[in-house]
């Protein structure tokens, strides 16, 4: 989670909303990424789905059976259904997001009845951590706004 | 529903799941995209995504306010999110998606209480049709694996 961490300090640098992601496989870091969404202007550049995009074009596969995938937000419903889709199995979050989170915040997609993957998830990994580099980039923004 | 059909045949011909869809804002179709997960060897391939692609680089904007997405199969879960985080407006769909449909299927997440926007759904426009080109697609592909 610390990995993730540093990236998220990465998107906070680039003025983009502070979530990080890695993926790992048998203790390997396979790929890292943050959000770009303000930077590619769209709501799929979220660090999840950026960390996708490098397994994918490293592997050229859609199945990621095997990886674990560290944010440190909790997924929200768009990127919990995409992590389901691509078979992640396992999802490691920092910070739970009761309002929108797809992973026992708002929702608990992995575990709906009718689905055909499950993947195991695990919640409050440095959780303080994750909400802190959150907390203090909506807190500059804010500043600078008022000046 | 008829366009989004085009779509979904496209895909078929190209040895895609057949999956169409469409993007219109005030009657005009703005973007037609079908299913290219083979094609890109990517989850995040869904027509729906492949719209919102479109879409995004005619706008330079993530914000989808004002336009509906027409879609041949219920969107799933991540598809569903997705279209919720970029605002789309209306949701129609032609055939449901019990086991993994975002939209009243499996789950209904445009309903769920605590998100910030909440699209219209009407779903099982043109369903048959909807169905009977899928249903198409994989009998060709099992009478080819039977040769």
């Amino acid at each position: 989670m610390r990995e993730a961490l540093r990236e998220a300090e990465l998107a906070a640098a680039e003025g983009e909303v502070p979530v990080g992601a890695i993926a790992v496989k048998d203790g390997v870091v396979c790929a890292r990424a943050h959000n770009l969404v303000e930077a590619r202007h769209s709501v799929s550049a979220h660090a999840e789905f950026e960390v996708l995009r490098r397994l994918e074009a490293q592997l050229g596969d859609w199945r990621m059976t095997g990886y674990t995938l560290y944010v440190t937000k909790e997924p929200c419903m768009m990127c919990t259904g995409m992590l389901i889709n691509a078979r992640f199995s396992r999802i490691v979050f920092g910070l739970g997001d009761p309002a929108g989170g797809g992973c026992g915040g708002a929702v608990s997609l992995p575990e709906m009845p009718g689905i055909l993957w499950h993947p195991e998830v695990t919640g409050n990994v440095l959780a303080e951590e994750c909400s802190r580099v959150i907390r203090d980039f909506f807190a500059r923004v804010r500043a600078r706004e008022k000046k």
